[in-house]
């Protein structure tokens, strides 16, 4: 059995991420080479790059028995979660990043043996850090984020989802997603999935679909979440792999099956 | 003709929003009675209130030959621009005040002889002002803001707009904005009018959408956008009345004709 000192590696991975951070805020005014990958709206930049190879040489350093789950390339290949694998999006936002140099964050969570054990959602240029050692409570910047309330009616949650899910798709029914828009209080979209957690764990926001989403995007999320009491599943009601894209519903555990059975018709 | 001391009028409404915003976040924590306006969603507070009605005794007994547009019913019956005429909305994105307990923001635009002349958006929380002088320049807690970029492609920007605008609905072609959607670089919705204006005015967005502004929605934003360059009109093209609800399109010049012409289908 590999060997796991939970609070070590926490505090190895949380210098990482600051210091990631700085090296982000510091150069966020350069001019700067923006790349595309799938598609023309899916951006990569040289940063996401830089930032991703800073972990992977710090990890492969200090634990070079962990693995590297990532987005941009300098990771493994992670076929399931034995040992001690970390699962990382360098920057969490990459259109926010390259638009508004804002509302991004790096993304890092640390599963051991099949258990998500740490996460770190670092919103950089507002210098606020959400973290969470499992069972052991989640942190904005220091504060202890309270549990969830106890009960959340649909029609008096706000929800997150990306405009595109309510017009005609290859994923989902859109009609059924719209009928969700006009059940609830209100719609909002942020355009960082990893930040969108963070507020789904500080209570400001019920719930959350995306129908794309890949584990470094929600990983350290789910952790900080479910710490919180929030319920995270694939939009089918099964449970999250943490290897590949998958349609993801994460909310209060009030109205995440309610979500699911009435207004997600996946196709 | 009535007399406008642009400068003094500026100081005072300025000294009147930063103090206003000190009565919101000292008691922001405290209970809170909520209510509903005219749906179930169109929410109220008593702070809404009470702000308003702390803007409404100031400019009476400081101005009382100036008149008062405004949301919670502390203003006059305001049937053309003529005179002073302040615009005011005590919180903009009540839900997200009432859900989130931030960002949500204090709109005020003084109008005179019909011109718009002053604006403030105050971004209560973050204690962030943005702040217009027509002709004088757009300013971020101090700092100028720069004029918007020389050019700007439909399918490189980023658009904001309520996801029910994208479901069928009884003022616009939903599938229209759906297409958009689709032909924009992302969407984005922050649930704040005032703030979404002022988030176009620092360029880290191109485009926003609404078919229920009314005037204290939307006024203060306007002066601070144009003096950047921004465009706001009707989403029938028309200029902007300010003194009804609207349907208003609001965007880089280089594209708000194009968003009215191809994809605005007005019921």
């Amino acid at each position: 059995m590999v060997y796991f000192e939970k609070d070590s590696v926490y505090q190895s991975a949380r210098e990482w991420v600051l210091a990631a951070g700085e090296i982000i805020r510091s150069t966020i005014d350069d001019p700067r080479e923006v790349d595309t990958k799938k598609n023309a709206n899916d951006l990569v930049t040289e940063m996401d790059r830089k930032v991703e190879a800073y972990f992977a040489e710090k990890i492969r350093t200090t634990y070079p028995d962990h693995l590297i789950l990532s987005e941009e390339g300098f990771g493994d290949q992670v076929d399931d979660l034995k040992g001690t694998v970390w699962i990382i999006d360098p920057i969490d936002g990459t259109m926010n990043f390259v638009h508004q140099k804002r509302t991004f964050a790096i993304s890092l969570a640390i599963f051991h043996q099949g258990i998500g054990e740490i996460g770190f959602i670092y919103d950089v240029m507002a210098d606020i850090i959400y973290e969470v050692k499992k069972g052991e409570g989640a942190y904005k910047n220091g504060q202890k984020l309270a549990p969830l309330t106890d009960k959340k009616n649909l029609s008096e949650s706000i929800l997150m989802l990306n405009h595109l899910w309510c017009t005609p798709n290859d994923q989902v029914n859109h009609l059924k997603l719209g009928e969700l828009v006009r059940t609830v209080r209100g719609a909002r979209s942020y355009g960082s999935a990893a930040l969108e957690f963070a507020y789904l764990s500080e209570g400001i926001v019920d719930a959350y679909i995306s129908f794309h989403l890949q584990p470094w995007d929600y990983a350290a999320g789910v952790i900080l979440y479910e710490e919180v009491g929030g319920q995270i599943v694939q939009a089918t009601g099964e449970p999250l792999t943490y290897l590949k894209q998958e349609p993801t519903v994460a909310g209060h555990p009030n109205i995440v099956n309610q979500i699911i059975e009435d207004y997600i018709e996946l196709k």
